[in-house]
């Protein structure tokens, strides 16, 4: 039986090529002939600092030593307040007009505040959003262009700017009232979210995530201004250990010597698939030279839709992964990135991409339709699935990372085992997508043996256990209310 | 009686600055303090040819010669064939499978063949287009970028791919079926229609002209490719002197001895508001040492939406206007620029000041909402009125060009002229709108003395009149058949 399935993971292992794989790396250069347009997805760079960068191809670096990219803008910018003025600041931050945060807003002031979204130092003012609209990018005051291709905005509505008034200053206060920071220097104007939604997802259908959850109910005015943070932001899940900063995952790098970083964003739970190619990743970079190349696995941690795996299902799921041996904790760092998700398909994957320089990870891994999802109202993919590699290759600020798109990886029904696809026998190899693996998991059945391992497996079994008891004791609940 | 009425021209006279007009220019530098991003709209620079440009303010340049800024990616291209090959050419072009073109196509045709896309060398292929919906701009081979904010396509449909199937070159033939072109090395992707509208027009809502008119009938794939035109674009319409190439204008500026070339972007008939703007654009780029500033007058000539005045018309009113000593002959160009129009607001602003660098045009006036229009569905403008000149100042590839924007103008009822406005006695000035203009053309009113000259005035009471003839005879046709 050969039956074949299009995944439909965030980073699915189903990638085709239709170039030939360069000599060394295995993965794909594509540069037409003849053409005046720089195209060229896949030219490995190494770092070169102090220097400007000339692209080096297939030959190690001599030296690599700690920061092995710099951030976007130079440093990192560390917007939470120094403890000795907290107490100063918390008492100023009482004084001014307030901002009631959402949930998803609080996950924003975290990621601004290590400097993810570096070199940005607030939620954007109006320069900044109208470049990161229609140019995905920035350009800084000395010329440079860093990428910026997710509007990182704080909606307030009418009322809230009425009671702000002439403040210069205003106070951000989290959903349950606490204040969190001072916004400074602020600049209110128009949030036209039609425009904002169709410039960023590229469609205006109703049912985007991202979109429902956060645009719609949000205020028709944006403010933006410079932040500063009370105290480092805290979940208090049990999983804030993830939580690494850029600058914590740049020391931890260090510490281990890492001559490269190669980072995984994930937003899924980790198969065998995906262990295949970060693992054959590590392997080629060897290959190429480095000594020790260590691997970011970085699931996603703020906003997901509803039938995403929750976070703490997942991490669980990863620790797993690490625990059964599938991937390597010596050459392996799990951590969370706090960014909610947009789903925004070719413009969120440099979103992913550039938040993970400033964490200091060089390569960057990218799949068939990153951050994609299925349109909300027509049966098809909103994106084309190539898309979002291509447009990654060709980002403005980007041109210091090196890109790495996904081989295809499924399972082998002879081998026994995820494995690269091989076209030549195409019959014998399944393509399990999201949609199958939780019917798997949700009915209690296996997957084939060597899918995923039987640690992390379970975890997955037990969450849609849990999750169907859920709604066979809500489901009565409801009908009697 | 104070009558404020809000201006709907494509460039109208309201335009109104929060800062403080800079001493010498009278035009509005915004720089914010502290902030780490570049944004600096009016900071005028001079072309300094062979070297990195470095902001020269307020200073003439030494000595100006010839080319005053160079066209986006070095020189011009030209794909017309040479008339030796024309034959050759022909006769290959007839061998190849064909594709039919559209009215609106061959004016694409034309821009791309004259180098007003420089350094575009055909439609776009797969990269080109993403790079353009996503950042407005190309990176070329050398690392540098260049503006391109609209996608310049071509769609075909599902029967023509099929009838090009595996050829490589294509013929292009006009709406008549005469060869107009051929297009070489082609490569076909997707034309994700709605992914275009949105990402171009920020909004799908139904009722953008061009949408309407080109994208929603057109074909369901692009076709990318290298333009060789079998010969120059001719509409004969009595207009094609008017139709000067970006080299003819080049050499047109060389001959006047131009030291700077502003050019005037418009799509509707020169009041004398627009006539005190420019006037007022010459006197200050004399004042900052400037020789001889030529005025590049330069009407949009390709697809406009029904209502707009027709070409044929506002060349009349053009040159009545030049004719009626407004607008000095001796420093004035009038030439029609061939591109169809988006009404794309701060995307397509971009386009207008971006193809009349490869013109040669080193300064350009930028209008209240320039390219913009109303909501097709909503109560309002479809674009902030601000946003096209935010956007313009800041777009990538454009830092080489002098930005202008406009001065606020008004019809003055004490002087009974158009003037610059003065807020201190605000409701001596009336703004008359592009409906208020058309109201008194139509119903045969004269507008203020002093609004129009009677001779440019004249031509357009003509137009009305004629339409309305035409309307009154059309009428009781539709009602009998």
């Amino acid at each position: 039986m050969s039956l074949t399935i299009k995944s439909h993971f965030a980073y699915p292992t189903y990638l085709s090529f239709t170039t030939k794989p360069s000599r060394f790396t295995g993965y794909n250069t594509k540069i037409r002939p003849n053409s005046i347009y720089h195209f060229n997805p896949l030219k490995l760079t190494y770092y070169q600092p102090k220097k400007m960068q000339a692209p080096v191809q297939y030959s190690p670096a001599p030296v690599i030593k700690s920061s092995l990219i710099e951030p976007d803008g130079g440093a990192l910018v560390d917007l939470v307040v120094p403890e000795g003025e907290r107490g100063a600041k918390t008492i100023e931050a009482e004084s001014l007009p307030k901002v009631r945060l959402t949930k998803i807003d609080v996950e924003w002031v975290h990621v601004i505040s290590e400097g993810w979204a570096n070199p940005l130092k607030g939620f954007m003012r109006e320069d900044e959003y109208l470049q990161s609209l229609h140019f995905n990018s920035l350009r800084l005051k000395d010329g440079s262009i860093v990428n910026m291709s997710l509007p990182i905005v704080l909606a307030i509505d009418d009322e809230t700017k009425e009671r702000i008034g002439s403040s210069s200053h205003v106070g951000l206060a989290g959903p349950d009232g606490d204040l969190i920071a001072i916004l400074r220097s602020i600049e209110i104007y128009k949030h036209n979210k039609e425009e904002r939604i169709a410039r960023t997802w590229g469609t205006t259908a109703p049912g985007l995530p991202y979109v429902e959850e956060v645009i719609i109910p949000a205020g028709n005015c944006l403010i933006g201004g410079d932040l500063e943070v009370l105290k480092p932001v805290k979940y208090n899940d049990g999983l804030d250990h993830y939580r690494l900063s850029p600058k914590q995952l740049r020391k931890e790098f260090d510490r281990r010597n890492a001559d490269a970083v190669f980072a995984f964003q994930l937003r899924n739970p980790v198969h065998n698939g995906h262990a295949l190619l970060m693992n054959d990743t590590r392997r080629r970079l060897l290959e190429m030279g480095f000594k020790n190349p260590i691997l970011l696995l970085h699931p996603l941690g703020g906003f997901t839709k509803a039938d995403d795996v929750p976070l703490d299902v997942r991490m669980e799921q990863h620790s797993k992964v690490l625990e059964d041996g599938v991937l390597d904790p010596e050459t392996t760092i799990v951590a969370i990135f706090p960014s909610p998700m947009h789903y925004a398909g070719p413009t969120e994957v440099q979103w992913h991409a550039k938040a993970r320089i400033n964490a200091g990870a060089n390569f960057y891994i990218v799949g068939r339709d990153p951050a994609g999802m299925g349109h909300p109202t027509e049966k098809r993919d909103l994106y084309d699935p190539d898309h979002g590699k291509k447009v990654l290759s060709m980002a403005p600020g980007l041109e210091k990372l090196n890109i790495l798109p996904f081989r295809v990886a499924a399972y082998d029904m002879v081998a026994k085992k995820m494995a690269f696809f091989d076209p030549s026998r195409a019959k014998d190899f399944l393509f399990i997508s999201g949609t199958k693996m939780r019917t798997y998991a949700r009915t209690g059945e296996n997957p084939p043996d060597g899918f995923m391992c039987p640690g992390g497996w379970e975890v997955l079994v037990k969450y849609y256990e849990s999750l169907q008891a859920e709604e066979a004791t809500q489901q009565p609940a409801a009908v009697s209310s």
